[in-house]
């Protein structure tokens, strides 16, 4: 099966449940025999969720590396940023159904990807594919293009308790 | 691998992704050895999701009729929202780390499901048990019990142009 008519989705906003939209979307996807591929921007280490893309058959790619960014992203992040960048338009070439560019709108916002080259992906998306970008700070240009824009709101939060991220929940 | 502490997260507002990322974290959590339990409510149909429960080993049980609710809902839907909460309960006792109440707010909203009965399972949670509960119009008492609360908010949404649901999309 494939999609008649693809759309662009951004999950955006300060709360918590963006990125694990995206995911149970590629879940849901997969389920109905959908090509699925997340690439995962800034985020160089494994999380649980891995495991399951694994069992499911949906593809990943990191790119990202495993340190915390402070300040000015490094010419290291910048490069796999653009290189996650190349990979979607490659998908866009090899069958994929849905392509998931995760956090992307954070890698915007800390000046690791530039804007236009994420625009540019947008607008060489191929009809019949579901693009998904998630991350807080989505940028206003990119708003505009989207199809489907849903701000996660934050109304009440445990890490306001110093609670930390857990695995299996958060990671 | 078990949690040591869980909470209970709520996932509402007109947005998309409530159920996606109650999903997705359902997925997580199975990468990570935890076991899931997805209880729907109002929902009686197969998705292209349950699919990938299935492969993953994510147990999910509807408790829903096939038809649209019009109206007043019928006993039988009132007396299928009552069993899935008495499911939770007993899910409580066997072992499951997370449990979805899946569309249990639009069930309190369209008065199948009391209140009460959900604030009585919410409470009834054990220490160590992540508890999920989706669906807009979340009641301003779960809300206050809750640990964490993420309004899903529509910013921009296709079927405000008349597009239809999709089969590993949205279904």
């Amino acid at each position: 099966m494939s999609l008649e008519k693809g759309f662009v989705h951004v999950y955006t906003g300060n709360g918590k449940g963006k990125s694990t939209a995206a995911f149970g979307l590629a879940m849901r996807a997969k389920g109905a025999g959908l090509k699925v591929i997340i690439i995962q921007f800034l985020k160089g280490q494994k999380y649980s969720e891995h495991e399951s893309f694994e069992r499911l058959g949906i593809d990943y790619e990191l790119y990202g590396t495993e340190k915390f960014i402070v300040g000015e992203p490094g010419e290291d992040v910048k490069k796999l940023c653009k290189e996650g960048l190349e990979r979607a338009k490659r998908a866009f070439q090899e069958g994929y159904d849905v392509v998931i560019l995760d956090e992307a709108n954070v890698a915007v916002y800390l000046k690791a990807m530039e804007l236009e080259d994420l625009i540019d992906v947008v607008k060489s998306k191929p009809e019949h594919v579901e693009l998904v970008i998630t991350g807080r700070y989505a940028p206003q240009e990119l708003i505009e293009l989207a199809d489907l824009v849903t701000e996660m709101r934050e109304v009440k939060h445990y890490y306001q308790k110093g609670i930390q991220a857990r695995r299996g929940i958060e990671m």
